[in-house]
């Protein structure tokens, strides 16, 4: 009961919704490979199920899981949580689902990017993806959402940022990477998320996070709160080398305008101290020959940005930082005044390369 | 969002309905065990795939599928057909799938039973069987439906028939089998069946059709058509092995009364000529230790009996048989003026052990 569309969300009147508005639910993967994730994933399907179970007081959450852990995670889960089988490469939902538009008339499509894993033979994270790659179909299928395929243009949902007013935001480093669609200039891709996302201006940020295997995502350097209002992952420490990718986007964008002709107002999420891998935590994950190594001493890309809206709630990474989780509970609070603000400890999700950000999307009412 | 819910159906005021009753949908599992299924599984899938249109066309239908086959079944069935991704050892949904209950302020909830192959190590047709034993249990997750889970005990969906106002059909030769509940005895049986199908008389046939290697299903000899009427499968020849099956339970159920206290009105649908495998079609069945074999010569189970009563429709099976078709069709349209009666050549699904009835189960509105 769901039909392959063909055209562009855009043609059709279709845009995507901010995160900010209101939500049908979260779709979420259960993570598993070992080779990503230490001690048999046992300790990132913990941090998952608190993820899960924080979003699930405020909206409803679908997890899917392979047959393998199908009834470790529906005994892990509280009932409040729906469990569904979908095979798959690894629990990035942000990247792999479907990205959702929606029209005025409150109808829903999905958008279903090519998936690559962040780079395919080029760069990409691990070999193959090719369950990764089925899940926006799948998700659609399921939900009979009608969807647009996307053959040939790679995208994941984590590189984009919108406001549901005509504005996106992208970075450079991950949408004109070589190892997303070459054959695509510049202009040509801002085309694309034009009439695939249903915008009129796209904003181009440089950089994004410091080492951030995705090749700097912008959901991890910024978060769009409402029309007109971004959360920017920033350092005071003019020595940390995410200081000048910080200051290149805050420069960019308090000299640029959105769609509707506003400035930003630009709020700043300071940075943790340094999350560094453990030996511990470098020798609890298989080494396997074309999957990203966890090493010793590893710098992670871990970033206050990488929050999730939820209804009424913005639930937000926690590195056991107490000067920063603080700082960015309170600066999220004064964004948000009416959600409430929930910290998850997350150091397990970033361990696997992402955060909640990453390992979520909202499906939009 | 489903719960597992203690206690029983019946306790809690919930009874399984008549099929003739309306349905919410049909649920089916798409068939690929190439030790079953001859030819890697494509013919039977071509029949699958008409039986699910043909549905379609009355009542929603979603088509469960292992990841290996999903794009196969995905481009094979039209839009109209929701396929999710679901493990399994086989494509029997009306044995593994959920049996479905109601109340009477319309709510329903699935019950669970335990499945182990028609038989587990005593007379099972494969090992293993944990996909298909899981697949209730996903069903009813998919769907937010509540749940009752039985550990113990063992029962396959073709092997009662309700009237939804009391009365179940079962054959002794299947649930008095050694290889489902040995330790539980008739009346201990005849319990379970009263405290999860809401009912409250059990009717027992002895057996059900000749070769059945189910241990012989109700759902293949008759088929609850509406309350106080039934079709038997029948045969004219005394010399047929069906004859004194069909015979016991004509004059059973002539001299029986239901729960309510009436007579039955027995229709006879007269078996097909013997449906025998070729060679060529053994052949094509890969031969596997543990799995039923599929050998030349051997007759199979043919009945019309075995059909699906959709909304508005019934979907009976076909066997290339002039005289025997047209007059299961003719029966039927007299049992069900107002239904629309569709054949389906169904040779390549009895080839792989069952028939109509059998590959779909039906979700109660």
């Amino acid at each position: 009961m769901a039909k392959k569309i063909e055209g562009t969300p855009k043609a059709h009147g279709f845009r995507m919704p901010g995160e900010f508005e209101p939500h049908q639910g979260c779709w979420m993967i259960w993570p598993e490979r070992t080779d990503n994730w230490r001690l048999g994933g046992k300790p990132a399907q913990k941090a998952f199920v608190e993820v899960a179970e924080a979003i699930a007081k405020y909206e409803p959450v679908t997890m899917c899981v392979s047959h393998r852990q199908y009834m470790v995670a529906r005994e892990s889960l509280s009932e409040n949580i729906r469990v569904v089988e979908m095979s798959n490469d690894d629990s990035w939902m942000r990247d792999v689902g479907p990205t959702f538009v929606k029209n005025n008339e409150g109808k829903i499509r999905g958008v279903d990017w090519r998936f690559n894993a962040w780079g395919g033979l080029l760069d990409g994270l691990y070999f193959p993806w090719d369950k990764d790659d089925m899940v926006a179909k799948k998700v659609c299928d399921m939900e009979s959402v009608d969807y647009y395929s996307l053959e040939d243009f790679v995208l994941e949902g984590g590189s984009i940022h919108v406001d549901g007013e005509g504005t996106c935001i992208v970075t450079k480093a991950c949408l004109l990477s070589p190892s997303r669609n070459p054959d695509l200039d510049q202009e040509a891709i801002e085309d694309m998320l034009k009439d695939y996302l249903g915008v009129e201006k796209v904003l181009w940020l440089e950089n994004g996070i410091y080492l951030d295997e995705t090749n700097e995502h912008v959901d991890n350097i910024i978060h769009y709160c409402a029309p007109g209002v971004v959360a920017l992952a920033w350092t005071d420490d003019e020595n940390d080398p995410q200081y000048p990718y910080s200051k290149s986007a805050y420069d960019y964008l308090t000299s640029e305008t959105d769609a509707k002709g506003r400035k930003l107002k630009i709020y700043k999420l300071h940075i943790p101290n340094e999350v560094l891998i453990t030996k511990e935590e470098s020798e609890g994950v298989d080494a396997v020959n074309g999957t990203l190594p966890r090493n010793e001493g590893d710098r992670q890309a871990a970033s206050y940005a990488n929050f999730y809206i939820a209804n009424g709630a913005v639930i937000v990474p926690m590195f056991k930082d107490e000067v920063h989780d603080a700082m960015a509970k309170e600066t999220l609070q004064e964004i948000f005044p009416d959600r409430e603000i929930v910290g998850i400890y997350a150091r397990e999700i970033i361990l696997g390369g992402g955060n909640i950000h990453c390992i979520t999307q909202q499906q939009p009412k």
